[in-house]
Parts: C-alpha cells; structure tokens; sequence
C-alpha cells in the first residue's frame, strides 16, 4: 500500500470512531453539537495516525488502538477551541471554519474543549476496563501525563506568559517541545504500548517522536510567516504580531528550514532498523515540505 | 470518634495529598501557582469526605483512596473555576477570596482549569497501574463517567442553555441532577469501588448519593437567596438576578426547605442497614442547615 493509501485507512478508522462517540445520545444535545463542530472540521488526523501506526509496527492492530487513537484527537481539538478563545490568541478562523466560540459562545466553547478532554479521559478508561493486560492502561496514563500540566498544558502556560516578551532560546524550546512534541511523543508511544514493543522499539519512537515533533514546529512557524489564509484555512502572520517567539524568529528563515530537514533526516534514522515504511515517508514528506 | 473528628482526619488528609500532588516539580511554575490558588482556597472537601467514607464503610482505606479523593477535588476545583470565567457566570468573589480569572487573568484560569482536570486523571491512572484489582480502574471511570459529557459538564451545558429562560420544572431536574449530584454520586460510588463494595451496598451508596444531591442544590439555592456575602465568601443573590433556574424560583421558599429535609431523611434511610455514622450524621446535619 502507498503512503496515501495507509493514511487513508487510518483517517477513516479514526473518523469513524469519533463519528460513533460523539453521537452517542448520552451527551447534552447542544454540547455535541459544538463538539463535533470542531471535531469534524477537518485536520489531517497526524496523531491518530502516528499511533496507529506505531501499534501496527509493534505487532497489534488498529481495532485495539482505535479508542487511543480518537481519544488523541479529541485532546488535541480541545486545545485547538481553547487556544483560539478571545482569552489566550483570540482567533477566528481554524481550517477554513469560524472558531467554536464564534458559533457556539465563548461559554459553550469553553464547555466543548473541557467535555473533549474529559471524553477522551473516559473513552480510554472503558478500553482499559476491557483489556486483559495493563497495555492500555499504560496506554491513556502516557496520553494523561504528556496532554497535562507536565506536558501540553505546561507549553501552553509558557506560551502565554512569554507573549510580547524578547524570543529566548531556551524558552523557545520549552514551549516546542511541551506544546507539540509532548503529544506526538505521546501519539509513538501510547501506540508503541498498544502494539506490546519492546524497550528497543520503545526507545526508537521516542528519538523519532523528538525529531518529528520539532520539524513541525517549525514548520508551523514557517507557514504562519509565509502561508496565506486561503491555503491553510487559518489567520497567518499572528505570530509576529503578537511577537511570538518562532524559530525563524530567532535563527532566520534559511537556518530554520536546514533544522527543519535535518530533524526530519534524523527521525527517519531513528527507525533504520525496521520495516516502518509510513512513518519513514511521513518524515521525508515533511522535509520536502509536502506533508 | 465524632463527626467533626473524622471529617478533620479526612480533611487533613486529603489536603495534604493535595499539597503533594500540586508541589511537583514538573509542573509549569506559574501555572502550579494558579492551580493551587483555587485548589487551596478552603471548601469542606465535601466529595473527598464522601469518598473517603464510602471507601471505609465497604472495609477499604484511606490511604488507597487518596488519589482518587484527591482527583475528585482538582476536578470539583477546575469545574469552578471555569464556572467564574467572564464568559460563564462572571464571579469575582469565591471562597471570600478573589476568583482564579481575576488574580492570574482569563488566560491561565483557563490554563488552571484544563490542568486539574487533566491532573485529576493522571493521578487516577497512575494510581490504577499500581493496583493488582481491576477497582482503581473501575473507580476512575466512574468518576470519569460522572465529570464529563453525560454528566457534570452536561449539567453546565443546560445551565448556560437555561440562563434568561423561564423556570421549567424538567430543566432544573436535569441541571441538578447532572451539575450537582452526578459528583456526589461519584464520590460515593467510586469510594464503595475502592473499599470493594458488594452490589447491596453500591445500591444504598447511590440512592443515598442521589438524595443527598438533591438536598445540597436545594440548599445552595437557599443560601443565594438568603445569605449574607461575608459568611458565604461569595456573590449573592446572582441566581435571581441572572434569573437562572432554582427550586426555590419554582416552588416557593417553604416548599423547597420542606424538601430539602425529606431528601436528607431518605438519604440517612437509604444507609439504614449499615453501621454508618459519618454519612447519616452528614445528612442530618444537612437537614438542619448546620453543615
């Protein structure tokens, strides 16, 4: 199977999870309804298919992982609602759509990004319940304790109290690899998990999960200064307006690019010793800019 | 030991897990100082008591129930927090100090609230990984179950949904129902989970837990109607003016104090097999007003 191909399967499993969890009949009907808003608005399902993948190179299969794998994007578009409220960077487009407060109310959008949180909490303990070994327990602490206040949440903290101050070296790093490394780390991980690997295996995910996540982080901070609003569906320049401390703002726009491939280079290297062909050709696409 | 004895010994420790959890290290500093300013402000720790003595009542301890005692508060903490925000009910005063939003900004309250509930999981799965009995697992999920989307937060959706509209007797149930009592129920049933209750026992646990919820919201509906700022260390009087939803707005102040107390009766009834003084002493205290 292609590249496309795989990811294609994945993107389709996890849709159709999240499809089946926010439907349920359980939840308030209006706190669905802005759920699901944001939950299908798009978005190329990076961590849901990061874990899949990695379970699948582990040995297990993407029924078992699916729960994780909803769960992460769930986590992930929680962050998104919040992060774009008035309060922390007051935006109003995300993927070609208004935000979920512009539709929905600020209330109800801070309503929708704690329900994701806390659904995805508890669709990961219902599996747990049903798992025979400890592997997806395992599984959703990895997940809690990256998305948390040592993890995501920490980088985004950092984020906001580092707004309008001069960029820092050591504070750009800080924010990166918390707010978005925190949760591919995560995604290799719990997936690796999920899969039974080995320390070995274990250990080469975390390198590629390192690597993987700094090249996007750049690559985010690249597309903010030279995207347009019509290609990526979001504001652009809002980094530099709000002196967001960036990679080219600190090293240039040419220094960011070499890391950014030479962190991609590395990745792909950390996995040389197994057959992982998705993820290898996600780290080259990155580099080329094409992912 | 009376009343006031065993609830200081859960108090106390409680507050001390509590201290433990939030003064690690790993935590982003600023955003530990924000979660802790709320987390410490005071409060009964009425859930944690309620875990604590379920857990005891079905011959568990204290000390294996702590985390999840703990967990209850971080998210009955974030829970108000997000409640103040501007963009909710607009409170300034809580606990007779000023609320989270308005010492660290709205950003970071925001930050604070996503954190303990994120924090609350964490320690619940941590504590699960160590546990040989499925019952840990079992408790965080039902906690889980009970915070989110079915629950607790469904409860804040009709509660912002409701806001402005005229009294129905269906609404208000199901507000309370699910801000009010869905915790409560929690606390009792995942404390019975933990100490290894027998299905007789989970049965009282919840009929008791869903009277005494319904006993605790009439109450608090009471006190805004009647209680003076200074002894409630919090705005008065907001239920009216926002003309949200009370029992004492739809059946009058007799009728609602009348029922308040029959609730608490069926509560202390509902536990009357077991030799369980701290939980019907609550209720009876309840009853009086005197808790």
């Amino acid at each position: 199977m292609s590249f496309e191909e795989i990811q294609k399967r994945y993107v389709d499993a996890v849709n159709g999870a999240l499809m089946r969890y926010l439907s349920d009949g359980r939840i308030h009907p209006r706190l669905a309804g802005a759920m699901a808003y944001s939950v299908t608005a798009g978005g190329k399902r990076l961590r849901a298919s990061l874990l899949l993948a990695a379970c699948e190179l582990a040995g297990g299969t993407v029924e078992k992982a699916l729960p994780f794998a909803a769960a992460l994007e769930m986590i992930h578009t929680y962050s998104l609602i919040h992060d774009d409220l008035p309060a922390m960077d007051d935006d109003c487009l995300r993927r070609g759509k208004p935000t979920n407060h512009v539709v929905f109310g600020e209330g109800m959008a801070i309503l929708a990004g704690d329900g994701l949180l806390n659904y995805a909490m508890q669709v990961m303990l219902s599996a747990a319940l049903e798992d025979e070994s400890k592997n997806a327990l395992r599984a959703a602490h990895e997940i809690a304790e990256r998305a948390g206040v040592w993890g995501m949440i920490a980088g985004q903290a950092e984020d906001l109290c580092a707004e309008g101050k001069e960029p820092e070296e050591k504070t750009l790093y800080y924010i990166h690899a918390h707010k978005t490394a925190d949760m591919l780390l995560a995604s290799l991980r719990s997936g690796g998990m999920l899969g039974g690997a080995d320390e070995k295996l274990m250990d080469a995910l975390t390198v590629y999960g390192e690597k993987l996540g700094l090249a996007f982080q750049i690559q985010d901070d690249l597309l903010d200064l030279f995207g347009t609003e019509a290609s990526l569906g979001k504001s652009v320049g809002k980094d530099e307006k709000q002196k967001k401390l960036t990679f080219p703002a600190l090293y240039g726009t040419e220094r960011a690019q070499n890391m950014q491939e030479r962190y991609c280079k590395e990745a792909a290297e950390a996995l040389s010793g197994y057959d992982a062909p998705f993820l290898k050709e996600m780290a080259a696409k990155l580099a080329k800019r094409t992912f």
